[in-house]
């Protein structure tokens, strides 16, 4: 049987840029299928009226340095300084559910991922999304396509639906990584979440 | 040259238990010496009003199965449900400051989690302090004269100028390891910072 992980996301976090680069081949490595799950923000999981890092604190500093040294480890391109909040999230989550329903999906999340860690244009800005299009294969026709049902209100409850489903599971962050009832937080538990859908216990240190 | 790491921590902390649990062994074994060093708690580096987890949030859910799975996982004694904030953690770090100055702060810290961890007195709790100091090797008068000490002008000074020192570090939560100027933060990143002090690089994954 295929073993399965739920990979819950929202194309605002930053940490979930290091999951992306390497999620697809770590999967197929390992022979676990990977549902792509978007959601709204960390915020409707939680009630956070704040985003996760605020400007001038220590934690925020450490957020970059922690995500330029594991991408340079990973072997991910990084160009900071990388901006933080500048693009319409909620829609980059839509349009990623949408895509996940059509096939390219993935291909869409981690092209807009790379055009905001290599080219500092954040996810949900135009061109990101116009360039992150086109570059997961799809046609201009198929573009303006997309372009025009992103605000619609079907992808709207989608991802409300979505959401929803994220918050019952337990999950509080991005990104997440669910196996049956286990929940794996953060980019650092992605092998964690890979053994245990293959072995049902964590991997060895 | 010996490679050297900056272990801050509170003793409040439960993840902390994760990483008290194997410092001592991974550090020998690596050929690196650590320095301990307690801290008031993460309040006093943030600013923070509430600590890191609150009842009946997902988040406070997912850290206790997080540390019972990895508590497993590395061969860690642990018996939920474990309580949380129930002793003055504010005591236990003054005690783990002057155990480091007299040589049994490390024995001390580690009795005083298997205490919290295993049979449920949290860390700072007059049972734990007793306890631990007696498992870290003091004898009886030694154990009275540490405990009337442990609210004294002396430690509470240098319990702040600790934390104060780690806050001007860019230390902003337990466990923190700083190897020169790069900051690890969290039990996961344990192995990282071992591997930055020996190799100057992040472990291959």
């Amino acid at each position: 049987m295929v073993q399965e992980i739920d990979f819950w996301f929202t194309m605002g976090s930053t940490y979930t840029y290091l999951s992306v680069g390497r999620l697809r081949e770590a999967a197929r490595a390992a022979g676990v299928l990977v549902n792509w799950r978007p959601i709204r923000n960390v915020g409707s999981l939680t009630g956070a009226t704040q985003p996760p890092f605020l400007d001038g604190t220590a934690k925020m500093r450490y957020m970059w340095r922690d995500i330029e040294r594991r991408a340079l480890a990973y072997g991910l391109p990084i160009n900071p300084p990388i901006p933080y909040l500048g693009g319409d999230r909620f829609k980059a989550n839509r349009i990623a559910l949408l895509g996940m329903s059509e096939g390219w999906g993935p291909a869409y999340v981690e092209a807009a991922y790379r055009q905001w860690f290599e080219n500092r244009i954040p996810n949900g800005d135009p061109e990101n999304i116009r360039v992150a299009l086109l570059q997961a294969g799809l046609h201009q026709a198929d573009v303006e396509r997309v372009i025009s049902v992103a605000d619609g209100d079907e992808l709207h409850k989608g991802l409300d639906q979505s959401t929803e489903t994220a918050r019952e599971t337990g999950v509080f962050g991005s990104p997440s990584f669910v196996v049956g009832s286990e929940i794996f937080w953060g980019d650092d538990h992605l092998e964690d979440a890979i053994s245990w859908a293959v072995a049902g216990q964590l991997r060895p240190r």
